[in-house]
C-alpha cells in the first residue's frame, strides 16, 4: 500500500487528528523561529499567497506575498536572516476550526482560522493579523505536505510590516 | 439502530471529534456570512442567547440577544440582510476548550470557549467579544443539532453593535 | 496493567484527545475561577513557572511566578481569595497547537500555545498574555498531572498584575 493509500484510507477522524498535529507542528515551527525547517512543510511546486481577504473575494490578484516554490520560499528565509532590517519581535500562532473538504484528485482540501499575535520589544501583545488559511495538500515522503496555502486575511491594514510567514 | 442510538454508542473520544467538526462548521459558517445556512445548526424549538456574564453570574434574566426559536434567528438573518444599518466589518472566530460535560434526558451538554475579532474597512483588526459557550444538543435527522446555545460574554461593553450572530 | 502502562500503550492520537480535555478542564477551571480546585492537576513535588521568554531563552533564572510544590500553588489561591487586592476582572484562556513530544524516563512531555484575555469591569476585553506550555506530565491517581508547568510568556509587559494562574 502506498502512503497515499494509507491516507486515503484513514477515516475522518484519524484524518482530522493528523491535520491537528500538522498545524501544531506548522505553528510551533514559526513560533519558534526555526524558519529553516518551514519550506520542508511544502512540496517543491508549490504556492504560497499572503492576500487581503477583499482582494480574494473580489478575485484581485494582488497579494502582499506571492511565493510560486519551495526556492522562493527558502529566499524569504534567507530575508529574514539576512536582508530585513526589522525591530526584534515575537509572534506566537493559533490555528483553530479545522474543517477537511475531502480529496480531489490526490490533493486534501483544508480550511482553518489562525490568529497571529505580536509581540514588539518593551510593548504589550496585541493582535496582529487574523484570517483563513485555505490549503491543498499532498502525500510526499510518507507525509502531508503543503502543495498550496493561502492565507487570507481580513484586514488590509497590518500594523507592522509582514516579516514572518503566517 | 437510531440515529440517537448511534450518538449514545460513540466514545468519548469520537464524540469529542465529532464536536470539534461541529462547532468548525459551525464557526466557518458565520465567518464566511452564509448567514442562510445559520439556522439549520438549530432545532425549530430552540433558544439562544446572547448574555453579559455578569447577568448571567447574578441569575437576572436581561439579554443583548434572545431568539426562543428557529423562526427568530430567521429574523435575525433577515435584519442582516435587509433592515439593520453597519458599518462593513469581517468578524473571525476561534472555538477553543470544547468540554462535553454528558448526556442527559437525551440532550448532550458541551461547554467551549470563543473569541471573536472584528476588523472594520481600514482599521486595524482588534478583540471584539470573547466569551463561554454553555450548549445543549439533540439528534434530529440523523445529526447534532442545538436545542440550547446561550454565549456568555465577558464584557459589558462591546466595541461596536453587536450586529453578527456569535 | 497499572494506570501508567495504560497511558504508555495509547496511541498518539488517543493520547492527543486525552490531552485535549485535560487541556479544556485545566482552562475551564480557572476560566471559571474554580481555583481551589487548580492545585489538583498538579503533583505535590511540582514546578510550576511563569516567566518572560527573553529571560527563559538567555537562561536568565528570574521567573514572574514561582511555585516549587502542590503547597505553593495553595499558597497562591489563598492569597487570590484573601489578602491580593485588585479590580475585579475576568481572564478567558485559550490553548491551541497541542504538540505531544513523547515519554521520557516516565513523564510526558507536551508544548501549547496559550492566549490570555482580560475584562477590567467597564472595559473593552483586551490581550493579556500569550505565551508557550511547556509541560511534563506524570500518571498519579490514574490520572496524567502536572509535574512541571512553565508558562513562557511573550511580552515583559503585562497590562495589569498577574493575579489569576495561567
Amino acid at each position: 500500500m502506498s502512503a497515499l493509500d494509507t491516507y486515503l484510507a484513514l477515516n475522518s477522524r484519524d484524518l482530522r487528528l493528523e491535520l491537528e498535529e500538522l498545524y501544531a507542528a506548522y505553528t510551533a515551527c514559526l513560533d519558534e523561529e526555526r524558519f529553516e525547517e518551514w519550506p520542508e512543510f511544502f512540496v517543491e511546486q508549490c504556492l504560497y499567497k499572503i492576500i487581503p481577504r477583499e482582494n480574494f473575494e473580489r478575485g484581485l490578484p494582488l497579494a502582499t506575498w506571492l511565493c510560486e516554490s519551495k526556492g522562493y520560499l527558502a529566499d524569504r528565509v534567507t530575508a529574514i536572516r539576512k536582508t530585513a532590517v526589522y525591530a526584534p519581535r515575537y509572534i506566537r500562532r493559533i490555528v483553530s476550526g479545522v474543517r477537511v473538504l475531502g480529496w480531489k484528485e490526490g490533493m486534501l482540501e483544508v480550511r482553518a482560522n489562525y490568529v497571529a499575535f505580536e509581540t514588539l520589544q518593551d510593548e504589550l501583545t496585541r493582535v496582529f493579523n487574523t484570517g483563513q488559511y485555505r490549503d491543498k495538500l499532498v502525500v510526499e515522503e510518507g507525509r502531508l505536505k503543503f502543495k498550496e496555502k493561502l492565507c487570507i486575511f481580513d484586514s488590509l491594514l497590518v500594523p507592522n510590516s509582514l516579516i514572518y510567514p503566517l
